[in-house]
């Protein structure tokens, strides 16, 4: 008996499936779920099912969606000249909670990363180029990761649109506000140098 | 728009719900069900519900059964003279990989911590009580954790025990095998000091 009765193993490697999740966390959360009552696992059981059947992908921006268009795109008071590409669904979140952008967002579903198989057609890059058609795009923040993948899709970016009269921005590099600069590592403070601003 | 679409909050808030699942890990595992095919994410609704419906407990020693009894119960090459007394259902199966302990066992569901409103009523000491009264058990090797709390309630047990025929013992305390002294708290070190043994 080195394992649990099969119906509890059976829960423990559907957690163990979830990202990040090891067997001793799985371990933990299945006996969690053990101290239910009946009616919290079945609210969690329906949660699941119903997440996977109602939510969508909004067809303009490519960010989770409930209905046919995302909260964003489908508000009217939202600057449309100007749209803020991001990686993933999180990080239109990141950037609402700024609440001082107020254009419309590209969910990329990813960065370039040819060894893993991550190439401009996985990406939903033509789905960005096909909005910038219409003329009313302006300007592209580009807002991926600051990662070597995030910063090869920046740049891809970036000479797709070298020839349009789009204007075509990244996030600035620096020290973190609050932060010490004992703790900043030398490329954000050689880019925060680089990018040092008159007072 | 500080919160995620209505039913991916949902799915979020379920598994904020779980023991030790903050927000931040709540948000990735639920992204990652998103990620899931429709089957997959019936296959875990449905090991939720499942493992609810199937799991019940032992009526002899306490832990999680699938049937009536248990397998270490329902085992008749067990030694049925010596019962180890542990915490929960995840220290039956961390004995059991010793592979050096052929009792039985029973599980308590706890430890006694009056300030946390957990008194010897709402452990299953009574049940551990009732399946010493016909002789067959001569020991009991109280496998609590080395915590304030695991100790008070080894400390109870043996009391309850001390005009019985019951041998009691605890686990014993020491250094880690393959750990290094340095390491070490004094208390666990004054412990291995008077538990000492001869060479």
């Amino acid at each position: 008996m080195a394992e649990y009765i099969e119906p509890l193993e059976e829960l423990i490697s559907q957690f163990q499936h979830l990202s990040g999740i090891g067997r001793k966390t799985a371990v933990r959360l299945a006996f969690s779920v053990l101290d239910y009552t009946d009616e919290e696992a079945e609210d969690f059981a329906e949660a699941i099912i119903r997440a996977k059947r109602d939510i969508g992908t909004c067809p303009v921006c490519q960010n989770i969606s409930e209905g046919d268009l995302c909260p964003v795109c489908a508000d009217s008071t939202r600057d449309r000249s100007t749209i803020c590409v991001v990686e993933d669904c999180r990080a239109v979140m990141t950037m609402e909670r700024v609440r001082e952008y107020r254009g419309l967002y590209h969910v990329l579903h990813g960065a370039l990363s040819p060894m893993n198989g991550i190439t401009p057609e996985t990406l939903r890059i033509k789905e960005l180029l096909a909005r910038l058609e219409d003329g009313t795009v302006k300007e592209i923040i580009i807002a991926t990761n600051p990662t070597v993948e995030g910063e090869t899709t920046a740049m891809y970016i970036s000479k797709l649109l070298r020839n349009t009269d789009i204007k075509v921005s990244r996030l600035a590099y620096g020290i973190p506000v609050g932060g010490d600069l004992e703790y900043a590592d030398e490329v954000t403070l050689f880019r925060a140098l680089e990018g040092r601003r008159e007072l």
